[in-house]
């Protein structure tokens, strides 16, 4: 992940663009582009969905590499290891969800937020 | 990156939570994710906001990773390299936006989508 | 609706809150009060979620006015005619889908934005 | 409202679009719409927010409408009175947020939800 979070850095400091990156407007924009990326869906059902991200891969590539550029950005502007984040994320859903009771199951999955 | 993807597949997998991850309901999760992030600044200014993402920076960091969790099982369930969907992304908006031409400029920035 | 403006712009009024109502701050409730919404929803099915909308009648209806209150608060801040608006957009909607060409047709409606 | 939703009603019926109209796709729309809405000031501050919404006030008018003709076709499918929902939701936080204690008040404020 280091790799392409110097990479997206360099983008934004070549261009200088930094100055405009407040943590509110990152995340409007991550709201933005998320919204880009539902549009694909919009109408469709799960299996129809399925078969769209399948077709439109470079579409869906497309609009997921935009919310991912600007969630590092905005990690990168707070200090936030993003993968270390993840990690810890992760390991908070673990005690929530343990294994052996989560296991396929719904209504603990509708839960999870 | 190849490791925290593996982490977030086996979280995923040891819960048999693959089933219910069609790509419309993940783009709506990472939308719903993306909002619970806004919210942490919806009333701020852009200085408010900064100082809230130093003071809150464990809450930022949750928020974050949600969203990233998504992200990642989006582009697992549909077959993208999420690193490589990036690094061609910023090689797409470098040929929109040269630096000579870009560098610190508003009107270029706010095209950018 | 004009009865339903006022009683939002009297809430409003009564506790001085117009003062944290910038444009930007609005749409970002907006933004936030949908995924609410669409939290509802999250996992289901087109099916599901038209039997979870009958059954949770009373949780979609309070989402739904909490977005239409912010609505009609960006309005009015704006100087917008809501209903005006609406009628507007229908007209400009009819001209580009001409009911003859767009009965049930699911083309132009994913078209429509 | 009772023409507006009446007008939005036969435009969709004229379509026959309902039959696309189940409430997961519809509330999908609503964030959808709401971060068009909320791109129109993605990297302003509060202040050019405000001019913003001056003078391109028909831009955001359309873009309110949409949001406004989706939140009225969920409404419609859902069998919500909107007019009734916004007036109960009015209540609710008139209880929640006593005038007295919440005349300015920013903690309250940024409570509300």
């Amino acid at each position: 992940m280091h790799d392409t979070i110097a990479k997206v850095r360099k983008f934004r400091d070549e261009r200088d663009w930094q100055q405009f990156h407040d943590p509110k407007s990152l995340a409007a924009s991550i709201c933005i582009e998320a919204a880009e990326l539902l549009e694909l869906f919009q109408w469709l059902s799960p299996d129809e969905a399925r078969r769209e991200a399948a077709e439109k891969r470079e579409r869906v590539s497309e609009e997921l590499a935009d919310v991912a550029i600007y969630l590092i950005e905005l990690a990168d502007i707070a200090g936030i290891d993003l993968a270390g984040a993840i990690e810890a994320k992760l390991e908070k859903n673990a005690a929530k969800y343990p294994v052996e009771k989560s296991r396929g199951v719904w209504t603990k999955y509708t839960d999870l937020k």
